[in-house]
């Protein structure tokens, strides 16, 4: 069994691609020098756009296919050295359609975990959440690896989300206690990057304060912004996908978040900081019925594991990161204008 | 919307009723007057003996079928007024085929709401586990509604268990929400009793140890004893499953436990006392790669909250229904004695 498996030379299959992280992870491996990368995707949340910036390489490898129908995986994954498992429906998607939400979240993972299986893949990285350590009131303090599910006093939907990222690593574990199967289980926390999608509802509210601040409106803050936010930039989790497979570590679930956590007024005052400034924010009570996934807490998502067993560590600080993100934005924007 | 729902004169369908809980609670809803039960099972892990005390009884209706078949349950369900939802995988089997365990856990709880959603029942209960809890080292003290789900250090079969259950509820608190589909979540803590099958690890070791004690030999305790177990008799969760759909309560979930917990070694002793002495007990060490799911810990189920929500509290004592399950083993042997 591979534990230690190089991007450079080798053919990975990314399952749910034509994502944020899944588009950022494939151009990340091309640059590596992986052989080949297959972008795994049905195409219904995912879009042609996530991929515009490497559509044209040569060593990429564009499969449509759902990950409900294992003969697409059997086929997607032959011969791929590595598969990382992204395809998921998140929170508010789970509101909306929770029967698909079970569907890919868990039958998702235990297909592509079979076609691993029956492919001989030497590694699957499976992409799970900060969503483990649960949403409300009980989120406070260090969020460790070891913290346990808090559901209390949250929506459905999110406590549906973290339990089948719960159950996705557990698969993988059974996999790797029951045949072998080498894995890493990489717990992102929210990511905001280049050629963001509007589906998350943490990182849609960065541009949703962007936008209001450009257009003079006063951006809106529920409760007091002192709520935590951890994001990680969508590089960092580039990166973190590539040591996932690339260390000599198996067996092993880890938080990969940005260098630190952030309140809710302090992101609004760095958005609209970088917007050129504009009106002081408003502060709003809750929208009843609304799915908000943030917490009321005050936590931080400590990675130390992951700079332990992958060497990994974010690198870039959230200016810089939303710099990047708002640049692309309006560049997006102007290429995409009538 | 039916809210509170009289077991008297009304239709129920018990889904995985052919079951230790599920007979026990269709032969105490006959008694209480139920107009019809029907008990639901697929007849896979659910056997024919189960419902021997009750088969003949005129209102009551097996129905051979299956969760995984949505036609099925439209089908039993039509006129009911009351479904309990019983069928599951428990921890064993989960470790077996957690393909199935998802499948019967998650997608059968599903069908089962979406059946009853078409079919207008108006009391929806689902029998969820003291599982939502967790398991390892983490679970100590009172366990209250709100406790988190603990899993560090708990094999992947016992996580999976755990989570579908978390499942289950969340679903059922979604149709509340979308669809005003009342229902009320127990928590079942270890269930023993008469008719006793022989799938649930930590019952099982009643019969275990009583099977020992009367064969001479020495009951095998891993580690101290001092572990808690906390069990409940099953004629107290028909009384719990006839409160839930009987008492003016929707959308809540309760711990339904018995009235005190156990340690392993007092619970060796009192099994040995009840078959008239035997050998004392050897202490043992973990049986690598066994499943087991037990916590280590210290803790107590609190059900304060099904008294005050349903009603409902234990009434019978360790002591007393481990009389009355060993008297049945003893009962049920010389009867298929050859």
């Amino acid at each position: 069994m591979t534990i230690s498996l190089p991007i450079a030379g080798n053919i990975f299959c990314i399952v749910g691609g034509a994502s944020l992280v899944g588009s950022a992870t494939a151009a990340h491996f091309l640059e590596q020098g992986a052989a080949e990368v297959r972008v795994f995707d049905n195409f219904v949340f995912g879009g042609e756009a996530a991929l515009s910036h490497i559509k044209d390489h040569p060593r990429l490898r564009v499969v449509r296919g759902d990950v409900m129908r294992l003969p697409d995986l059997l086929a997607a994954q032959r011969g791929a050295h590595g598969v990382l498992q992204l395809a998921a429906l998140m929170t508010l998607n789970m509101d909306r359609d929770s029967w698909t939400g079970m569907d890919v979240n868990i039958r998702g993972v235990q297909n592509s975990l079979e076609a691993a299986r029956h492919n001989q893949v030497g590694k699957f990285v499976f992409a799970s959440s900060n969503a483990v350590y649960g949403y409300g009131p009980g989120i406070r303090g260090e969020l460790v690896e070891g913290t346990p599910f808090h559901s209390a006093g949250a929506p459905p939907a999110a406590i549906l989300y973290g339990a089948t990222k719960i159950i996705g690593e557990q698969l993988c574990r059974a996999a790797f206690q029951k045949h072998g199967q080498d894995y890493v289980v990489l717990r992102y926390s929210t990511v905001y990057g280049e050629r963001q999608h509007y589906r998350a509802a943490n990182a849609l509210y960065i541009i949703e304060t962007y936008d209001a601040v450009r257009a003079g409106r006063a951006p809106q803050i529920v409760g007091d912004g002192s709520e935590t936010k951890h994001f990680v930039y969508v590089g960092d989790l580039a990166r973190a996908n590539a040591a996932a497979f690339e260390a000599a570590a198996t067996d092993v679930a880890v938080n990969t978040s940005g260098p630190a956590p952030i309140t809710t007024l302090e992101l609004v005052r760095l958005v609209t900081e970088i917007a050129g400034g504009g009106p002081a924010p408003e502060f709003i009570g809750e929208t009843p019925g609304k799915v908000r996934l943030t917490s009321g807490g005050a936590f931080d998502i400590v990675h130390d594991r992951a700079g332990a067993a992958l060497g990994w560590r974010p690198q870039v600080e959230m200016r810089e990161g939303l710099t990047r993100l708002i640049r692309w934005l309006e560049e997006d924007r102007a290429r995409n204008a009538p």
